[in-house]
């Protein structure tokens, strides 16, 4: 079955000129996708000019000339800009013309337009934003990331419920590992939520393990990890912050004379393994969960290889019907409820 | 002036093996610090054998055979163990035999257990867990990492006041941009905490910038950063698995094959260079801010080097008298209030 991804082109720090690439690139590989590339057409045009028939025909334009900018506030995106391409792109996924929407837009504004357009399954009160990670081992899926700040406990139990199903389901494990994010003081395991949600996790029938402390989610300790969206976001660029200092001091170190750049040129199959390891291209792509359909958050600045990487995340969360998958077991829990 | 160190000779994971070469590095390149080592003397004694006498003269054991554990519940610490070398080491302080406490034991237990025995400043609702963190370009002192959960705007602005007061000590800056750790999502900037947290901070003569998020702490925007203790720890713990994350994959890739083990071996300049601006050793001592007298924590894994940098922090901050300055503009504060 073929699918086409709805892409925000004009989003992101770069607009068409990662989009667009990004999309051929992920277009010239992947046989069964077409694309509908929603954004001015001026600005898409001039990186089609020499793609080839067959696959230009897989590629389709909507076009309109309003976009969300990155500063744009939320009530801007939802109230005066209906037709941007960010809009457009959610409603593609609504009207059935696209399986998945991708925009590197920015991310309040993406999650309340896509919650507006698509709107949440009725047995989940709140999306969350939901990505993987790199850990020692592999990969984390953690979630929320910052869709939402001041969660109930009965709110982080969906992020866990929805959790576990997407981690279960992209990586084809039977009973992921679910942890709730937590610190280690042991007074102070005292915050109501914690000990709230922990109480309703235990009795959830997920795998769950109990807490876990901010180092041992990249120690892969487990495959889901739940939290508020405040700490997650805290915890997710806290993270990426000190990926790119250590990033920088390597350069520095490398830079500091002409031997340790000698050092630094022939030590190149050590950082490219590395790089591979580890790239944040590769964990390009956050999930909106909980939506009537895939929605797909890009880094702003992510680069044409690691949109692409976004766009690979959407295929496969269309090829293994997330959103589906979410809506009936969510559907089943509230039938079991009421009989 | 001579300072006297009481160090818990018995915290940490590694004990005497750990804590009492520490103490013997320092005072042999520090003439004027003395030891007051607390603990079990027949663990202490088999490390001071072959110590020179001058040297020795100024170690003075203080025997007790009770210590706290690092899974000892803070109950216990606190009403079992009155004379563990934890509450011996914080009672020196408290009666002048020793101007710094300094432990590698929990956390939570050395919180509570200095918070009992020193007291609080009147003026100081809570005491905060406070370190320095290496950033791009030199290093950030953040507060709380998790003394303290669910505060208050009342207690962060307090903590803002400690923060700039200690950066600036320190590191002898006139006037310390202090940030507030927040996410970007605009909507979200809503969290009641920080948005009243604000508006304290921005009203409080501080040379406050702001909000500052995850990723900002490590790219040296502020000199100090504040946050409730479950967050901040969230953050601490999230960034020290990064880091140890990304060490380990270095080795990974430089375990790969005979090349790349050859590679690593040569690039040594870099990752010595590497490990000196970087080295979680150099930013061993976290400071209990806000208590009558000085008491410093140390990792409970830390090596003997990291935790002699725990005791370095420990004699700065009693040659810049930090409780005393604390105490002067609390006092001064209180005073303005009064009048």
């Amino acid at each position: 079955m073929s699918i086409t991804l709805a892409v925000d082109v004009m989003g992101g720090d770069f607009g068409a000129s990662v989009t667009v690439p990004a999309a051929l690139k992920i277009a010239a590989i992947a046989a069964d996708v077409n694309f509908l590339l929603v954004g001015d057409e001026a600005a898409i045009l001039p990186f089609l000019e020499n793609v080839p028939a067959s696959l230009r025909a897989r590629l389709c334009i909507e076009h309109t000339s309003e976009f969300v900018t990155m500063d744009d506030k939320i009530a801007v995106a939802l109230r005066q800009k209906k037709r941007s391409s960010m809009r457009l792109a959610a409603e593609a996924v609504r009207d059935g013309r696209a399986q998945a929407c991708i925009s590197a837009g920015n991310t309040g504004a993406l999650m309340a337009v896509s919650r507006f357009v698509l709107k949440t399954h009725p047995a989940i009160d709140r999306p969350a934003i939901m990505t993987a990670l790199p850990t020692q081992g592999g990969h984390v899926h953690m979630l929320d990331l910052g869709a939402n700040i001041d969660s109930e406990p009965a709110h982080l139990l969906q992020f866990a419920r929805m959790g576990a199903l997407v981690a279960g389901a992209l990586d084809g494990h039977a009973s992921p590992r679910v942890a709730l994010l937590n610190i280690g003081e042991e007074e102070i395991k005292g915050s109501e939520l914690i000990k709230q949600t922990h109480a309703l996790l235990r009795d959830s029938g997920l795998n769950y393990i109990g807490y876990i402390e901010g180092d041992g989610i990249f120690r892969g300790e487990a495959e889901v990890v739940v939290c508020d969206g405040f700490v997650g976001n805290i915890a997710l660029k806290s993270s990426e912050g000190v990926a790119k200092m250590i990033a920088a001091m390597i350069k520095t170190q490398i830079n500091r004379n002409w031997l340790t750049k000698l050092l630094g040129a022939l030590a190149y199959p050590i950082w490219r393994g590395l790089k591979s390891q580890m790239d944040p291209g590769r964990y390009n792509g956050a999930s909106l969960v909980g939506l009537n359909g895939i929605v797909i958050k890009s880094h702003g600045s992510a680069t044409s290889d690691s949109f692409a990487h976004a766009l690979e995340v959407a295929m496969l969360e269309v090829r293994k019907d997330i959103p589906g998958l979410i809506s009936r077991r969510f559907s089943e829990a509230a039938e079991d409820k009421n009989a």
